[in-house]
């Protein structure tokens, strides 16, 4: 029986890793802490608990009872733009290397951690798995690529199987709404002027829905090592914001150019996505306009009575 | 005031620290735990603690207390030929984060931290800080070098100077039996055969005290970054076999040739040391046929009454 453990299962991207999960046949239990609870809108077939990873030994009983065979960890500081420089990030390293152990001396098989394209060596553009040298420059990304680097010799070492997702851009409902799409979504809805930086910046955006299902797909595989989580689709950002304010009838309103855009924001971010298609089986499923859409609408529908931006 | 704390305060490197810290002006505080206790022979001028830095905030109350201005981080899982692969170096990698965070919360201004040779690309042979790219291949050296870029990171994040000092061959007393100088100075001293690899391996070979001296200058100076702890003299291990011979007066009992070596036992494994002589401002003091003169006096002073190899 596949049985596995999800953390940060109620964050953004884990709550979209449980329905895939429970798809596949696996027998899911999510994690939650009391920071983010369990959620109104359970998913079908998965069993909840509650434990702060933060917290010593918190989850060992949990682990312990279980048994999981598989575990995906997402939980991690991700308060929107202090993330990156937080100190909170050595907490959550040394959390998930108490999780990793807790999840191996209890019979775990395979671990799959949640990375970030902020491990790589930006310079290239196109971000290769094995190929691409890392090269992270924020606390984050260093985090998470030193975490990996335990994680997967340590893994070999105790026949844990480690796979290792690198996120990329990613968008979708239940993401902070200062984040770069739902800020110009409700910008335009809200019909007020929305500035933004040039817009030529490539990069690749995946929905959210597909990033979890990306995650249970390597979950579900046996290659170890890590795989680029992304569509393989180049965008730049002004064709994002082109296509929502075409989505939303705003014309006129977007203001490309208005803003500069921050130190070290590279040209082109993008993923090769290779692996994840051939050895992680995964494609993604949503489209760039038929997600925008749909979270255009969302966002829509949810909006106050009367929408003011600054309100 | 400079107060400092130092972990794996009584261990084989952290025990031959304090009477230089004493020198140097600090205030030395040395943090023992209940595996390696407070020793029978305390350092004058230090103040003992005990706390286990594996057991989640045992070390919180004192760093509270003490307010250390500087932190000397040696402690670590170093089980003899265990160490390398061990999972303890997981934990210890928590422990570690933890102990930063505790110390730059509570006004820590210094951090060291005792990294190894092991974290470089052997390839070269001759290791150069900032220079020879990192490379370690152990779960030891992975986790000591993830650890040092996490902390290089958040120390420049927190305002907190932080400096590694990278150990390379040490000897001297209070190390293992079994490590590889011991070994043939015990062998030789009982008269029995001692067998040995080629010996044509070139090597840097530092005194433990002048090792602990080392991180006590760089403990007292400013510069951040890695910087090899080591003498920067090359010598072979058929070299140091021959002085031992020579010294213990027992001719034909070496075998060299008579072991293999080790599988990717690199031929030239030395460190370039101007770092450490010039910013460092340290010289080593102890040439290599004094120390073994010293150590083989002490080995052969404790020698049981009726000397025998296998005993």
């Amino acid at each position: 029986m596949k049985r596995i453990l999800v953390t940060g299962a109620t964050g953004f991207i884990g709550r979209h890793s449980l329905a895939p999960l429970v798809a596949r046949g696996f027998d899911v239990h999510a994690l939650c802490s009391q920071n983010v609870p369990v959620p109104a809108g359970r998913v079908s077939g998965v069993t909840y608990h509650v434990a702060d990873l933060l917290e010593g030994d918190a989850v060992k009983p949990i682990l312990k009872e279980l048994q999981p065979t598989h575990l995906l960890h997402f939980a991690w500081y991700v308060a929107h733009g202090k993330f990156w420089e937080a100190t909170e990030n050595l907490a959550w390293v040394a959390a998930s290397l108490r999780l990793f152990q807790g999840f191996s001396e209890n019979g775990g098989q395979r671990f799959v951690g949640a990375g970030t394209c902020a491990e790589y060596d930006w310079t290239g553009g196109v971000m290769i798995e094995n190929q691409t040298p890392t090269r992270p420059h924020t606390l984050y990304g260093i985090s998470k690529n030193a975490l990996r680097e335990i994680l997967e010799k340590a893994g070999a070492n105790a026949g844990v199987s480690v796979t290792w997702g690198r996120i990329f851009h990613l968008y979708g409902p239940g993401e902070n709404p200062r984040r770069l799409i739902p800020a110009i979504i409700t910008g335009l809805l809200n019909k007020t002027p929305v500035p933004c930086t040039h817009g030529r910046q490539v990069r690749d955006v995946m929905h959210v829905s597909d990033v979890g299902a990306a995650f249970a797909a390597l979950a579900d595989g046996t290659a170890d090592g890590p795989f680029n989580v992304a569509t393989g689709t180049r965008t730049t950002i002004a064709e994002i914001a082109g296509m929502i304010e075409s989505l939303t009838a705003s014309p006129g309103l977007l203001q490309l150019g208005t803003l500069s855009a921050p130190v070290g924001d590279p040209p082109v971010l993008v993923a090769d996505t290779n692996r994840l298609r051939r050895e992680g089986a995964f494609l993604p499923t949503i489209a760039l306009a038929d997600g925008l859409r749909e979270y255009i609408s969302r966002l829509g529908a949810a909006r106050p009575p009367t929408p003011s931006f600054n309100q």
